[in-house]
């Protein structure tokens, strides 16, 4: 048994890993820290766990996350740089899911999010933790920046038309939709029932975290095209991405839109061909529109894809379940790639439907 | 008084019309006809009607019909096209709030409606009910084509561009999601509550009803428009529409995007502008995110206007409640400017918040 | 134009009257105060009001509410008994929202609210503003204390029952259940979209701030009794109430429990002769369920009446909006009676639906 | 592993069992029925099984059938009176979830369900799976009636008092309220998003088709109790039931009453005691208040009771999923018991939070 332990694990995305590892068959989770809930039961927090796990949220020590084979932070940023150089001395593999090494320029990073970052020596070491682009890279690596919520699903939205280099990458636009649990676990107005219910907004439309991550994968992909747009100089990806908050608990659903350069492209084609071997990304039958709740609580991504009128513009449609494909789940994906797992191993649960 | 009449008010939007007209100063509803409840008081269906609208379901009647000032139709579309001529001959004002006589060219209706349109010849003298651009027209019109709920939102967003001629119209996107009410009120099980609450999808990404209307209307305003690429000879708007189905009752959220030719403009001048004197259009400061709580029940559309990074692409994002401003709301709002009342004479509810 | 005045608008209760005296055609809001908000403008903080209400939040001042004809206190408890006397003694008419005035015995209030009562002079002065129990008082009272929301609806569906004397008062129960802004707007783990919505449960099972407030109610109805059970020395009702939190923003059921000492009443008659002349309290039809949709937003107060299986438990279902008959809508309707105003002035608006 | 056929997988309760066994360890479900969708894939009607469940819908057919271990009826009541016999026969299990063999008295059934029993001969070899009342029985069983959700919930949350014989029986009230898949997957207009959600209503408060199976049930336990009231010559129970529509998906909240005999009874120890070897049944510490999302896809059922103010009354709040203990989830663990695995195989993930 791989043995797991979860730092931070008071949020919704600390919860989702103690629920997919409640019955991962090959790993235990050994240890939980918080430093708010030390010495509470995690059963008292969340009471679904009551009979499945008895853990007690302990303060974080390195000793004592030295015991674990991989060490998950599921905490806001700023607390993994802190705190992973010590674990990883000691040969500890590191899931990240905060946004703290998903970026590699770090003046970017702490402009966008306002503080100075807290170990630049280790970025370079980070390997993104998007398995569909660095599978190979993940198994090796000692410490993983798992990928944003929303820059999951619009990467492995756009992923085969940039590698196909069919589109013009200079008007790319992402019109997102998250649940509410994206926001965390936080008291906050703005995140009330009588606020979000019933109720539909977009937000940070000037601007949002997410878009220079996602736009550092979508060059990423650019530089490495294989298509006739392929090798160009200019890579400068222009993406405009709009956020929006949907009155559900999990799910995103991303509307992406691009023109193509290349009108002879069988883009369903393209997207089946390469996701075939995807363990968790399924390519809709043309004409389909994938629902938000057919994956809920489940790590798989539905991609459908159309031409509207046979024209120039390509939609793609994107669903994932922010706290799964979107977060946790990616993150045990990557543990079982690390440890040379099967890589759906704990993850092979259907959707909750309804 | 003015004597109204409802034609097929068993529906959502004929619900809304009696909740609006229940507390008109100036109106009262004297008809309620409905093939399928004939003989059933309106308030056995909607007990929230119970002691304040006291009819009783009829068969439709021309003669009981022309005793009413003006006659709303209600109707899914196909209905009123059998029914207006000899409404209208008896002097009597239509305002039709389904489909049949927005589109001026028949073969587009009859291609997207599947069916022969029932009477073409009313067509020419039909005007377009939107009062941010037809308010006189429909001042003087018999007949009144009340626009869809998408057509509304997309068309007051587009406009001050549109007018001012500073974007390119050849590549518009109006990304748009509507709560379930849109759906009608008939038993399906797309419709029902586990399978749309907690989810979210597109649908009819490949072509949806209401994009030739738009495209009609925005075609008109290239025509017309006053900026640079005003008068130009290419009018072809190029407009992609992809709407959602959002697990709120009431409320469309329409994010719109457009590239600007003329970087120059203040678009939040613009709007403000445009609107200022418009009673239900509300401009929101800039770097708002309007809500569609915020006009739950009320008339009002809210607009923002984004510039993200102070580029070239403009987002613009608007609310509005599909069954009042995008139904019967505006189809009042027409009656008002049509009777001579003040134009939000009923309509000055604020919005049910939370 | 009567002038109105509210403390603390800025909560869902002080925003529901903002909402209704918006368009009272007899009543104008003139201040606004708020100790956390203080300068900045209403419709800031309520999109929806913008256009609507023009007035800023200010600082709670004497002299300026002495200019109100009526001044709303919507204040967390503990409020209106600081400020209470200052106000009346200026002529002022003052009605609370808060449960400042609702207990007559000072220890049991100072007992469930855990504070001492700041000014238990003014209690005997206070009118509970039930119109149904108490219109002639209301009338002529300086000070009115605006029942509780579950009170509101528990006492309503029992009064017929009460009054006739014909249930053992030894073992009542109701069961209730409210939608989540009864919570009101204070940022709150528990009051989360994800934490609240696609979920339900009880509260308070052992005992709740309304339950000494109804008891109070029921015991004064059993002493006036006018059947078999009346003048019975004995009024000591036994209430179990246990509130429930619904994922809806408005609207609270409640569903009571009671046992007939007198199998010959027609349960449904006693309670339509009662609720025959009042505005606000709709009896429905033998074998109906009220829905809470069908008073949202609404002031009435909807109640069916059933004897499952014609036996001697009879169970009576009460739907009501909680911010409106449960909170400002009834603090409206006393209002209009101390001001000799139509009961239902600013309130005669249907509920919305869907 | 076993093999598993599946009468009737196109509503809610089939797409749960579906569910549940995609990932059962040593279940497979090998024939899939229905007459409506015969020759459809199964993940064409529901994508969140894509790539998970690979059958065919076909015909019902005994020969087929007959290959399987157990086969689950998931049909509505009726379907499966006509083709148990035929089941049976050929040595295959029966676990029935419909309604067929709930109720031991055919006249009863026959009234309740207003049409004549197709198989009352086999109603007595039928076992009434409630595994915490019937483990031994269910074990060597052929033909299990497999309780509704609303009986399971009822009788869970009585068991404990009726076998101490602690309670009144002549006066039970179960208050309950159900999500809104317990109504199927039929297009019905009461079921619709834009009539449940932000809603609640009460139903059938006259009567609903559980109440006789609770009361077989309580009557069952009356005669088998082991406190003072045991063994007593009425064991007639008397018990109000009444149903409420949740504006949730799934789960079952109970909230049942009754009054105590004996005061002196530790009801929470009682309790424990009761379940401390149940591996579904959690009794939550004393002062608790389940949630339904607390056991949202999970098969545990959640209890905690109460004494408001320490008096005679006890109030019991339970909760389940509808689905899952009170349907599918239920039906594995009996499929698990009879087949002698794990009674928590294929059952064991924790609740979806949030």
């Amino acid at each position: 048994m791989i043995k797991v332990g979860i730092v931070g694990a008071t949020g919704y995305t600390g919860a989702e890993l103690l629920r997919l590892l409640a019955v991962h068959p090959e790993a235990q989770v050994i240890v939980i820290t918080s430093r708010s809930e030390q010495g509470k039961p995690v059963a008292d927090l969340y009471p679904s766990l009551r009979g499945i796990i008895d853990l007690v949220f302990s303060l974080p020590d390195v000793d004592q996350l030295a015991q674990c084979d991989v060490v998950f932070f599921a905490t806001p940023h700023g607390v993994a740089q802190s705190m992973v150089a010590s674990i990883l001395e000691r040969g500890v593999k590191v899931i990240d899911l905060s946004a703290d090494f998903r970026i590699r320029d770090v003046p970017t990073w702490e402009s966008w999010y306002g503080q100075a970052h807290g170990a630049p020596e280790l970025i370079p070491q980070a390997v993104y933790g998007l398995p569909e682009l660095n599978r190979e890279a993940i198994a090796s690596a000692n410490l993983i920046a798992c990928p944003g919520c929303y820059p999951t699903s619009v990467q492995l939205g756009f992923l085969p038309l940039m590698e196909a280099g069919c589109i013009d990458i200079s008007d790319l636009i992402a019109n997102s939709a998250s649940g509410v649990s994206g926001a965390g676990r936080q008291a906050s107005i703005g995140a009330l029932h009588a606020e979000v219910s019933d109720s539909f907004k977009a937000y940070a439309a000037s601007g949002h975290r997410h878009l220079p991550e996602i736009v550092q994968g979508l060059n990423d992909m650019a530089l490495s095209a294989s298509g006739p747009a392929g090798g160009s100089a200019d890579t400068s990806v222009n993406l405009t991405f709009v956020p929006h908050l949907l009155p559900i608990n999990r799910g995103i659903h991303s509307t992406l839109y691009a023109t193509l350069t290349d009108l002879s492209v069988d883009v369903q084609a393209l997207f089946e061909a390469r996701y075939a071997d995807e363990p968790f990304v399924d390519v809709l039958p043309a004409g389909s529109h994938p629902q938000t709740n057919s994956v809920r609580g489940s790590n798989v991504c539905r991609i459908a894809v159309h031409r509207p009128n046979g024209g120039a513009k390509v939609v793609v449609l994107v669903v994932e379940d922010n706290l799964t494909k979107g977060a946790s789940g990616q993150g045990i994906q990557c543990m079982n790639i690390i440890c040379g797992l099967t890589e759906n191993a704990g993850l092979a649960a259907p959707a909750l439907l309804p």
